[in-house]
């Protein structure tokens, strides 16, 4: 029997490819139009994804003159978004650097009140230079040290999640007593970057624990997520390497002492999808014909802690040394990595690069018919390259009706994805457990 | 010519009364089912309220063993209300001690977006003794030191929401440009407390910035209300204590530099009502005989700072000389004043006293037919000492449907209250002008 697989909509401006606000098919809708955004999450339902998922960048970044961007904030969108839903997850993401783990807890507690369980919070980081100047600091802290703070914050807010029973509350209008004080304990924690008394001041959310969704790849930060993540978002270019990636974080979860299945994970796919392949090829290069090699520029550099590329002809192909040593690089290494080794492999122009680029910023990036998505979709998750994908459309929101119309129908007919819900909780969706309480005994 | 009034719902678990979760008028869903809180927002709407409020706590108090608490934060339950509301005002409190400025800027603004300027910031130093811990300070900031950060914040606040000029957002798929960045600052804050570097990463709300409420009462907080406050909430025993407050904050007001009518002033209200005046009293003797004497001690003794009122007897009057001198008290000064002051006027027992603070912790409490009610109303702002009234129903939602159906009707019979929203924004409902933006010329 195949494998069913889980979808995730990573909703992203007016669609992923940095062109994509051009194209007719984009929404002429504000970014801070609330109802654009509940109604991508509408049409995400009505396909039977499994979630929906904002990212989150605490800086407004050069990008931003030629890219639609500016944008809601991801808690407070997805709070409006659970009461026009019934169903699909809802993954917001939040910085363990530049937040506090008391305000972060609370927030993702409420929100799965809100929504009657929905809610993922992707862990980041926050590897942006333009965040910390935000907050107080001259410069991003190293990378090492955002890990080992964001491993303590983890561990802070679970306990915080965990600190009422699941029944502390007794609500009995008789004898006047509404909360069992015994149900609920302090967590008293002392680490080396958090000291926090807690309780929470609300009760255990219907998950029990928001999902913990993680999408670092370097190192520190796949031994992170074999610690913690329940979901992984990853970018990868070929299957070779995503298939390399699902064993080694399998591998590392049982490690960790977990099973296999309590992680999904999730690589990114933008599809450029038409009624053929040539269709499809043929919307991937109208959406680069309107790409600008400035943006393209600029957002390199950016993965590469600031490093100058405009001094490079654009029309030589590259080695890898006209990169410098991802090692060296302190913002996000992995993705640093990934296009070296791209560079490395295939020895593009930088012309050719940029636009590859443009299209899924390192993601895996494909052209063509529903069928050939639908293909590439059910092979990496039989190959075991993937649970289930992180799907990218580049023109939003005419490609994501595209896929829910088109794909998805394909892939039902395959029976690898669900046709109707089958739980109400994001837990239940990916096949989650709802975590005991460790620190009651019902 | 009469004027006319402002009203805003206070939404607090079942009902202001300390035991009003007792009472068979109250809901029985959880404080943690947003549906509830939907109700109540739609009926405030229904019945023209400028704004509801959520007010905060960030711990949870030792009150909740016998009172109905731990529930919703506020800025994700408000983003959920806003989609199922089209008009009334939407105020979330918000501590400047124990958060970022960036993160609390952006999520207001955000929030602005969602409700199409609905929005407003409840100013709090978070007062309450059991934050702190949640946050890594063994004791709360002083008084002084918690409102100078908040000056620092709430300015750093406002230059966030004016980083983008009204016309930022070129949004031109011809010719690629989507922002003007030149149209987008900066702010470079470097202060005692904060430094921020800006822009906000999003732009410029519909209000341009979210209506600051604000209720401190000390001398420093009525100076911080002076300067920053466009709302102020306030708790009166007594009318001459209002009209008091009233004069001498508008005065203040006009010392600051800014006009008397830029500052719209709430005092609390609690009225039981019923459909005569003996109805309404035994409603309630009903709520106070549901009271406990071990829950009114243990939140005297957290307005006091701890101080212990146990060992005084229940029985006898107390005097002025059983209180701790309220200067010295660290929390929350001003109500300390109010409750010193009954007590050396009126002498009254310790059992009276708790009674009378049950009903509506030291707010203006009044029980009565809903003429009665509508008397007092418009009694209070026709001889200023209010602007309206921070409505604080005992029992919810019975006392506000009460209110809603019986009151209002009354009060727009007399032509001191709206009939139909004249304004979408709550700035247009407080009579507030949208802010121009210091730093961009049009
Ligand atoms: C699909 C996907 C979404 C991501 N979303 C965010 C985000 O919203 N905010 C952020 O700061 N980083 C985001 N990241 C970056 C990762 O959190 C991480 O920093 C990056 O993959 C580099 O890994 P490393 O930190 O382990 O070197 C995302 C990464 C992926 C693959
Ligand atoms: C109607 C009203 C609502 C309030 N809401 C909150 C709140 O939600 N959170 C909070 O910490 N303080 C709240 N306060 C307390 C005030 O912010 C302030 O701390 C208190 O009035 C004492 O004034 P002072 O700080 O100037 O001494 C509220 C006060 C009033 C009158």
């Amino acid at each position: 029997m195949s494998r069913s697989i889980h979808l995730n909509l990573f909703i992203h401006g007016r669609g992923h490819h940095e062109a994509g606000w051009r194209h007719p098919g984009a929404t002429r809708k504000a970014l801070t139009d609330v109802s654009y955004f509940a109604d991508l999450a509408r049409r995400a339902e009505a396909g039977r994804f499994d979630s929906i998922f904002f990212a989150d960048s605490l800086e407004l970044g050069d990008g931003a003159r030629y890219v639609a961007s500016g944008a809601l904030e991801p808690l407070t969108t997805l709070a409006a978004l659970a009461r026009e839903t019934s169903h699909i997850g809802l993954i917001a993401t939040a910085s363990t650097t530049y937040t506090e783990p008391f305000n972060l807890a609370r927030q993702f507690a409420s929100l799965d009140h809100i929504s009657g369980g929905r809610v993922g919070w992707n862990i980041v980081t926050s590897w942006v230079g333009g965040a910390a100047p935000n907050f107080g600091y001259d410069r991003t802290p190293e990378h090492s040290e955002r890990y080992a703070r964001a491993d303590e914050f983890v561990e802070v807010v679970k306990a915080l999640w965990d600190s009422w029973a699941d029944d502390a509350i007794i609500d009995d209008v008789t004898s006047g007593r509404f909360l069992n004080r015994g149900r609920v304990r302090r967590i008293d924690w002392k680490g080396r970057f958090y000291s926090v008394a807690g309780p929470l001041n609300l009760p255990r959310s219907p998950q029990g624990r928001p999902v913990l969704v993680q999408a670092g790849s370097s190192a520190t930060g796949k031994a992170f997520a074999a610690r913690h993540a329940e979901a992984v978002f990853t970018a990868h270019l070929t299957k070779a390497s995503a298939a390399d990636f699902y064993a080694e974080l399998k591998q590392a979860t049982i490690a960790a002492g977990r099973r296999a299945d309590e992680v999904v994970i999730l690589p990114g796919l933008s599809a450029a999808i038409g009624s053929t392949d040539a269709e499809g090829q043929a919307l991937l290069e109208e959406l680069n014909g309107l790409t600008d090699i400035d943006v393209g520029l600029s957002r390199l550099s950016n993965r590469f802690g600031g490093h100058d590329f405009s001094t490079l002809p654009l029309d030589q192909p590259l080695s890898r040394d006209d990169f410098p040593d991802p090692s060296t690089v302190q913002a996000a290494q992995s993705r640093a990595v990934v296009i070296t080794d791209l560079v490395a492999r295939e020895r593009p122009t930088l012309r050719t690069l940029l636009r590859q680029l443009a299209g899924a910023r390192g993601h895996f990036a494909l052209a063509g018919s529903p069928e050939r998505i639908a293909d590439v979709i059910e092979d990496w998750t039989e190959s075991r390259a993937a649970d289930g994908f992180n799907i990218m459309p580049p023109v939003l929101p005419a490609q994501l009706d595209i896929f829910v119309d088109h794909v998805i129908p394909v892939l039902q007919k395959r029976g690898i994805f669900r046709r109707e819900y089958a739980a109400d909780t994001l837990r239940g969706h990916y096949g989650l457990t709802r975590p005991v309480n460790p620190h009651f005994h019902s």
